[in-house]
């Protein structure tokens, strides 16, 4: 890939109004080379290739016909900006690699006066812009305002929500629904069907989900023509009532992989592109593999194991190859945490053996459902969390706020195992046991193996492991940061002596009394380590426990602010998560 | 009304099987009886009334021609299972007032097999009918599944996600959706003018929601003709497909003053129907009526105030005539607690003034938009969190979560009053502010008023207020617990002499740090009081922050436990939140 592209026409476009004053050779050249831009840009330092690569001529049309900022464009989880950011006065972060990370790959109001929501989860667009409307006509105002959402993110509850309130508006409101057949992966469920009728008969069926909502429904064939497109959506401007634009799109269009292969696409990493190298003979194991491999080899052997995932199944290693595997006994719902609770919960009470995978960030889309379809019927469902660390991700995308979120939840016993063995044996557990509604948080980060098998019985709850008996100072150390726990000892060891007590809580939803009581006769500091926010969490609970006794205790984990893609070395130091600075703070309170 | 209802044929009724038995005459007469039955009984005790008049007739023919509970019943919120009850071997809690109390209002998987899961949430009941319809595909079942929904529940997210999945099982699932024009209050949406073509059209329109979606489609126009009903759904049992059963029928169906009031039906107080004594001639102020107030006022002069409920205005006083005077500056959203918080954030953004009201029990459906859509956006907008406190409810409506769950997010303000003029400043500084996304913990009990101005800026976040300085023992009190610490400290003072510090925090996510340092020298021990779940809470921050200190502290609060229906009394009991065990177990620490 070369990063010198020749800018004829962006060369002179910094804004939506210099969008307008193209003829449409010079759109068609804008087009080419925002695509080129984007291409080099994610093929350099990753990012969502496919649905930018999709939305270039929408977001050209949409610039040219509306009035942005004064007309609202609300883009749905906003992966598809990218167009919409170098149109927008912030194309050198696309033209100059040296300001790549200039920009998030979502759309952020404190970068520009275009984007009005800071937005990364799917599904909201048209609440928010229900919302926008309003506020403009309890104004008095005469803005357009216009949702961009995706074929995938309407199989989201919430935008269901939206679209039953946003079409007895009453008012403008303009839904472009940018339908490229495809979510992350392939669309579920009932809707799609409606959409490819649509798409077959030029938009022209009677049974049509938007009409039967009642919206005003507009369709445009090919979503990549930009003169078809500023045809309809200048028909639509001002329009005095809610409109939806169907506009039929190629996801990844103009780069022949992606178009061929629009999952792998959706997003890629650095150098995808590129010729690379053979790849290795032999793939270590990781939390993925072992996970994919426990399913498989257990869906084999039992035909009530069902594996379930919300739409984000390469997150987790669900590839396609995993899932043809699986066949009836693999279902991914669409965007559709909610659903996937209480899927999963009534498979569970029906004898099933239900695992649903989920990102620690996407679990927070389903509290309810966790509560009262699953936790309240104590129904025996798997669920694991995936990705729940302290992180440099996108503020949209943390992963910090599942233990405080779940963990509060009664009923619910969440694990968190620190290597392979242990998750392995938690994993089997949870699916062959049938008393409680079990979540495993999957160890973040390269695979820890210890070659020792457990052999552990996790309906015991609460039970705590004594990993190592020392005195003084007690480390309890979950999940994923048992390795910092770990080292921490060493430390404190090495630099002062002390022998610490070093102790593996595994279960995050409860507290084993009886040990944190045993450690008061020989302990002086406990300190709790979490792999995400302290507020609400883990840690808060054995301060509590301790807060009548003697006993100190100091809580480590991450601050209840949400961060943007600040990197995990700074973040650990702001929460003085290192060995060094956690034995500095227990020898400030020992002396 | 009279106890004594003569039982020609429920008499003989104990189980389904009996009800296959009959004829039709005699179901005319069972409907009859059933009708009284839940009629004489919530006017006894209370309860929901039009829902389970309506649903009469389709309860028989369900029992009629499916076998439950071999074939699965599933009610969406299962507000309207009294009919259920009654015909499968718990009619005694319905004949017989000694009972009344025996059955809890919704179903219990712990009361009969007929009842499969605990649900009290509107909107699940298709998502856990497709988990259950699955778990029969995977076992090789033939089972019948039945979701039965109302056409009010239709507008929650987790609703659609469920049908967008059903539509696509591939077997048998059958959706009975009990449409009677209602919601609690009025339905709100497009699908609702669908549902009116639906009706209107006898079924027969083209432009069908559910045909959209996929489904097989029927439409019985007297959904309280059971001849009817028996004969649509013998046609749909052991269908190979999914199918939507679209059932016209009358809320409050046979009890005149709940058919011409609905909205003041759906659920009525006891003695509803019995002759009245004259109104008072002037009610007490309420929580309620001075935010009714406050918000008539403030809207009066100001068009950008705009109040907002998902679809239970009762529950806070938003009467009809208080929505008719708000006019366009009231929105109901229907039960679509995701989209009311989204809408309210883009409100916000927006320059305008919303302010949400929500049920404790129902923001827990919002998690990811009170994180992403408002919090993340620091979206200005107001949040009324009404009922959270530790009461004897129903495990299905408890409201102690709302600390835990909401508290624990990045940026938002939640605060707590504990009297009228404090909590008319901080809703009336949250609507003006546009800082911060502000919830309100609207104190639960009867008002308290000081009489005196609140002028507190509360810009300045997490200020405790130092109600009186004593020493030895602090009692941070929160929101409505203040008036259990205000007791408690007079208790000490009366028992022991101690003079206790008494703290109103007024801030639920945030710690006065400066505050409770200066605490450190002259006090040894701290106790927290929250009206809700410890776990994940309040107190859990201030035992935190005391951790590496010689401060002791205790927490109270309720345990991290579904409750179901245990008296109020039992539970303050259970927790220890009675002045006479907290000076107990202070004077057991400070000794």
């Amino acid at each position: 890939m070369t990063n010198t592209i020749e800018l004829n026409v962006l060369e002179n476009v910094n804004s939506p109004e210099d969008v307008k004053k193209l003829n449409n050779e010079q759109m068609h050249v804008l087009a080419q080379e925002i695509r080129e831009l984007v291409i080099n840009k994610v093929n350099t330092i990753g990012g969502h290739c496919g649905p930018n690569l999709g939305i270039v001529e929408a977001t050209i049309a949409l610039h040219y016909v509306f009035n942005s900022p004064y007309d609202k464009i609300i883009l749905d989880v906003s992966h598809q900006c990218y167009p919409h950011k170098i149109l927008t006065g912030r194309k050198e972060g696309f033209t100059n690699p040296d300001n790549y990370y200039t920009y998030t790959g979502y759309t952020a109001p404190e970068e520009s006066a275009h984007d009005m929501f800071k937005v990364g989860h799917t599904s909201t667009s048209v609440s928010l812009a229900v919302g926008a409307a309003k506020a403009r006509d309890l104004k008095g105002g005469k803005e357009n305002i216009i949702a961009v959402i995706g074929d995938g993110s309407l199989s989201g509850g919430e935008a269901y929500e939206g679209l039953n309130n946003a079409a007895v508006l009453g008012s403008n409101i303009i839904i472009v629904v940018n339908d490229n057949e495809m979510s992350i992966a392939e669309n579920q469920g009932g809707l799609y069907k409606n959409l490819e009728l649509l798409r077959n008969t030029n938009g022209k069926a009677e049974c049509n989900f938007f009409t039967s909502l009642g919206f005003d429904y507009y369709y445009v064939e090919d979503g990549n023509n930009v003169e078809e497109l500023i045809s309809v959506f200048s028909k639509v401007k001002d329009a005095d009532h809610p409109v939806v634009v169907h506009i039929h799109t190629l996801k990844g269009k103009g780069l022949k992989p992606a178009e061929e292969n629009k999952e792998g696409f959706h997003w890629i990493l650095p150098g995808t592109l590129d010729e690379k190298p053979a790849a290795p003979v032999s793939s270590p194991q990781t939390y993925q593999s072992v996970t994919t491999d426990y399913i498989l080899e257990k869906a084999k052997n039992d035909p009530s194991v069902i594996a379930i995932s919300p739409a984000t199944p390469g997150a987790y290693g669900f590839t396609p190859e995993f899932r043809q595997k699986l066949g009836s006994q693999y279902t991914d719902v669409g965007i559709a945490e909610e659903h996937a609770v209480a899927y999963a919960s009534a498979l569970a009470k029906s004898d099933a053996k239900p695992i649903l995978a989920v990102l620690s960030s996407f679990i927070q889309r389903t509290y309810d459902q966790l509560s009262q379809d699953l936790c309240l019927n104590n129904s025996p469902a798997t669920i694991l969390i995936y990705w729940g660390a302290i992180s440099g991700a996108d503020a949209t995308h943390l992963q910090v706020f599942d233990i405080p979120m779940m963990s509060n939840i009664p009923n619910l016993v969440y694990l968190a195992p620190t290597n392979k063995e242990e998750y392995l044996r938690m994993l089997d557990w949870s699916v062959e046991q049938t008393s409680f509604p079990v979540a495993i948080r999957v160890p973040f980060g390269n695979l820890v193996s210890t070659g020792v098998e457990d052999k552990t019985d996790y309906s015991i709850l609460n039970k705590f492991k004594m990993v190592e008996q020392g005195a003084d100072v007690a480390i309890v150390a979950l999940g994923s940061f048992f390795e910092l726990g770990k080292s921490i000892k060493a430390y404190l060891k090495e630099t002062t002596g002390i022998n610490a007590t070093l102790i593996n809580p595994r279960f995050i939803t409860g507290i084993d009394e009886h040990m944190l009581n045993s450690l008061k006769s020989s302990h002086k500091l406990v300190i709790t380590l979490e792999d995400g926010v302290i507020d609400g969490g883990f840690g808060e609970k054995i301060s509590r426990f301790y807060g009548a006794s003697d006993m100190k205790v100091l809580n480590y984990g991450a601050k209840k602010e949400f961060t943007d893609r600040v990197p995990e070395a700074e973040l650990y130091q702001r929460y003085r998560l290192t060995k060094e600075l956690i034995t500095e703070d227990i020898k400030s309170i020992l002396n």
